[in-house]
């Protein structure tokens, strides 16, 4: 099962120069096409792999059109960003052979007598929605998902198998679930008497916009008395943990092992490397670029990369750096001790 | 639904000064509180803003009280810690308006024959009980959760929707656990041979006093051959990894994504901000905070508040300090090089 | 239920000395064993402990047998490697206590009618197998699992309660899988157009070889367009995250919390303390040992030991060295100018 380039070309448009009735059955990497592919040229410094490609077509940019012309023998589709036309070639051609969940509910699913689940709905097996809880239109919730209580799930969004969404929380349109995923667990919230924790009701919910996906395994903490915010566009990766009462903005993206502690307010259009980690009740603004591993202690009120983890060594060569890095005040305390010397015998030479 | 603070003053304590017939509806921020709620002032720095509160009526320490009654025409509510008494008031307000799960198991559940459920307990749908398991009173177990063989759980413990308890291991009274905890998983021990790794049967059980409450997501290892030990009062947040043999103490808090290796003694009262990591085989003795991000590598013997990360700059300042780090050997011998030279010039002028 | 001595040697191998007809029922550590137990001297520094020992028998090598059997009046099994015969004695002592799981499916399982299910094998309460997958001889599958279209699970591979392995992955055989793992969710791959991402369909599989070990919570991604591969005998603990197209050397081992981003090539032999991290995109060679904690941001070439973290202090100390770790560029400098005027000084006072 495939598509012309022509019916590719026609739906996502580019400029094809080559044959528009040319079939052709998925997307590979350059080095892996086979005769039958496309590949797509995403960076200019694989000009040269390109050349050597099986591929029956390739996509490139405007800026790289001319030397690939030159030197390939295939189709060509000309576009301005071929890594998000691949993208979207790749889901083109997923969808020519996705098998579409039959609309329903399994007969082994528990479906609550108030709940609303749209006819076009997907629900799987052992699935268990509460009272109240809404399905959108053409949802699809996998085997052993948990919905609670008055949760509403917008149309078109996907939970993979096992993912559990606590009531009353809400998400929109288009998101991916995946499975082991937590969304509306109770937050971190206690007082201390005499050393004792004491716990605070977590009441808020967790309200995710549209076109959100979130990892497996990652967690959602519902906000204490307000709401924790995904706004839409976001990604959050695999292993991921964010506390209560959070606000995530549009289009920000993490990678795997992040942590959010509770009442951190994130912009729009960040990203945040694996297993970086964010401070709570802090603010960042849009378009900050935290790196993996690094620490945000502070609020970062100026867009930019920012980056702090030890850099890896040796283990010899470590133990020896960190044990300066525990004594840098001695060592300043030399300097300046230096400093001093020469500048008294300076100010005797010049007296 | 809502309650008069008298009823709540009766309640929990405190010496209200205002009208004890006046209803309240709830709890919230002194920003976001309305006319009919009451909020509280736990930071003596928010004084000011306290007195622009809508609240009805305010929760304050005596300390802040005369500032308070200058300045508010509301009610209030005078006690020894203000923030103590809001999670008890929170607590309070939230039990007028939960629904009770019902006792009694779903017809879906699957309970082994020999398993012992309390008839006050709630056995949610799906959830799977094996045999030998014990249920205490008024426990609520949350759909698709599973019990292993002979596990048991104390009276008035919560299970969220999809938490796994394996097999032997117990938990005590008024514990919750969230989705997706994993409980007595097996520790990571193994022998190795010639490089292939042999595996070490993890025999013991994870045995957690009353009042512990355990994140989502979290999962705590069984102990090798004797047990892993969590004390009364101790609560793990989301995302944490508790090793094998790991001794947590009464009390002692830690936050998202931390991770303690097996074996690790750790004493009561601790805690441990985000993603603090704890090395294997080694003790902390009560009364340790570690900061978020930060490597326990050595044993602590004094209690205090110690931390260890990298601090966050931007990108092309930390790829500087990072660059000098690697060779902080160098300078130091660029140091010593320097106090020889000044002390030989020195010894030459003085002879 | 115990064994003979002279029974386990006859299995085990090692050489006896002493009873072959001694009863034992167990193992246990030096400290704790009783008189019923064997204990094992892994350690020589341990060796006067190991006299103290109330064990019936210890294992112990040939290079302590000599000091053992002077002051030990019970019996010695001598091996080669005490620390592997006490892994091969615990896990044959393990089963003779096991309770083997039934073969078959239970009644609450919803087994799809192309999915092959070994008659050996036990699926167990509401397990979900989709079509085309297959479970092979003397497979365990605990309850809640999830096993996805056309997956394959080798035989004799055992998956804890509430697993999750997705469509098309594989497995060898002797696998152990824990609970909350999920195997098989997408990679975390976007196009971006003008700030918002477009998701890239992830078509890939994971792979996973024979005797893998993957921990609770731990989760793995499909490939995106070619496989995650995970090689014979890796051991990964909890927690982990392993991303999109990585490839995994056989006999590596990862403790909790590791994360690895996508399309790292890892080789074989290879350990990763608690919390490391892997960037993208690299390549580490066999035979490399990071440390907890430390951030991997090269490619590795060289097999060795290396680390990477700021080593923890008391919380004021850190902020000292961690100020001075900010501005070393300017430390570098003074030291600079200290050099230079003592380079002048020295050419004035030679001319």
């Amino acid at each position: 099962m495939g598509t012309r380039l022509g019916a590719l070309v026609e739906r996502l448009g580019g400029q094809l120069v080559g044959d528009a009735n040319l079939e052709v059955s998925g997307i590979a990497p350059l080095a892996e096409a086979g005769v039958s592919h496309i590949s797509f040229l995403s960076n200019s410094k694989l000009r040269a792999e390109a050349l050597q490609s099986q591929a029956a077509a390739l996509i490139v940019s405007a800026a790289d059109d001319a030397f690939i012309a030159a030197g390939f023998s295939g189709a060509r589709i000309v576009v301005a960003n071929p890594y998000v036309y691949f993208a979207r070639a790749a889901q083109y051609f997923e969808s020519l052979t996705a098998v579409a969940p039959a609309p329903g509910v399994h007969a082994t699913a528990v479906v609550a007598a108030s709940a609303k689940v749209a006819p076009s709905a997907h629900i799987g097996a052992r699935v268990v929605i509460e009272e109240g809880a809404v399905i959108g239109e053409n949802a699809v919730i996998d085997a052993g998902c948990y919905i609670g209580r008055d949760a509403v799930i917008g149309a078109d969004t996907h939970f993979f198998a096992n993912v559990t969404f606590h009531a009353r929380c809400q998400i929109g349109k288009r998101g991916i679930l995946h499975s082991g995923a937590v969304i509306g667990t109770d937050g971190f919230g206690f007082a201390n008497e005499g050393g004792v924790y004491i716990k605070i009701p977590q009441t808020g919910r967790v309200m995710i916009g549209d076109d959100v996906d979130i990892g497996a395994n990652t967690s959602i903490d519902r906000g204490a008395l307000a709401d924790t915010i995904i706004e839409d566009g976001v990604k959050l990766d695999n292993q991921i943990q964010i506390g209560h009462n959070c606000h995530i903005g549009a289009h920000t993206a993490m990678a795997g092992c992040v942590g959010v502690a509770g009442s951190a307010k994130i912009g729009k259009y960040c990203t945040f490397g694996g297993a970086a980690m964010v401070l709570g009740h802090l603010t960042i603004v849009d378009k900050v670029h935290v790196g993996s591993g690094s620490m945000v202690s502070r609020s970062i009120l100026e867009p930019g990369q920012y980056t702090g983890f030890y850099p890896l060594a040796k283990n010899a060569e470590w133990e020896k750096s960190a044990a300066i890095v525990r004594n840098l005040s001695t060592m300043r305390e030399r300097i300046r001790a230096l400093e001093k010397i020469i500048k008294t015998k300076t100010e005797n030479n010049e007296s």
